[in-house]
């Protein structure tokens, strides 16, 4: 199964894809899509759907893995990041990939095993599950790819009895 | 010019579209877009796309106006708004249309003539100015048609000296 795990945003949206067989995961490829701040808002969100749509159509993953919005921080950040997040799931659909989502908690504990776990463990976890040789950069790859993961755990039979996936979106 | 109002959300997509020709103003269609609330997120933004872009094919609007968002009702409504809104910006992009941004209150002023104005003031006044029988329903569609009016009334020369509409999104 190839999971796609997208850290959602306007400036950078994170991408991750992973390869998962049984236990066994496989890092594909990682990275951003960035769009200019200088832009109107509606290009930058047709370019992140263009983006999303040549990234889908090139690594044809069975899955997408996001991640559940929180505003407990900013929130006009919050209110663009969720503009973009609308075009995420929106491309998942037209594009026929089921879409997931999942909370930072349920990822800290499908990757780290600890639903409080610090950022800094998540990453390096990351790297370790996916045997690369540094944490990957920008965050926000790293961040995805830590979803794709906890995607792959939740789909795996053992948890499928109790899983972290939410129906979903 | 033609005008396409949109009052932004998930369960409801108001539209309101208006003819302006110097000070005159012809109300050519309003309605909503309406999504099931069963269906998933993605479901539903794919088909606010969908029928919008079927709107936008068949009325040919020069411009769309856009309600702003403000949080201060109801946060997690918020969210899901602010998805509908990627959406709806999101298309008048791709299929080439201008988006001009609107807060409630730079439409009150516009409508009524007083930015403090109550509800039932702008639908009254949108219903005379668009020569209307009845204050079209639902609310929503009512709404976006006051945008409409609002970026019409922006766009005519002598307020183009000083604009309402923010260069925006």
């Amino acid at each position: 199964m190839r999971i796609l795990g997208i850290d959602p945003g306007i400036a950078t949206v994170g991408f991750g894809i992973v390869d998962s067989e049984r236990t066994a995961l496989h890092m594909v490829q990682y990275g951003a899509i960035l769009t200019a701040a200088g832009l109107p808002l509606a290009t930058r969100l047709y370019q992140i759907n263009q983006d999303l749509e040549e990234l889908i159509t090139k690594f044809r993953p069975d899955a997408m893995s996001v991640e559940e919005l929180f505003f407990n921080t900013n929130i006009t950040t919050g209110i663009a990041v969720a503009h973009g997040r609308g075009i995420i799931l929106f491309t998942a659909e037209k594009l026929g990939v089921p879409v997931f989502e999942y909370t930072p908690s349920q990822v800290k504990q499908a990757v780290v095993g600890y639903g409080k776990a610090e950022k800094r463990q998540v990453m390096d976890m990351t790297k370790r599950l996916l045997k690369l040789r540094s944490v990957p950069r920008p965050d926000d790859a790293a961040d995805a790819l830590a979803l794709a993961i906890c995607h792959a755990r939740s789909a795996t039979s053992l948890l499928r009895q109790n899983p972290f996936a939410k129906p979903t979106v």
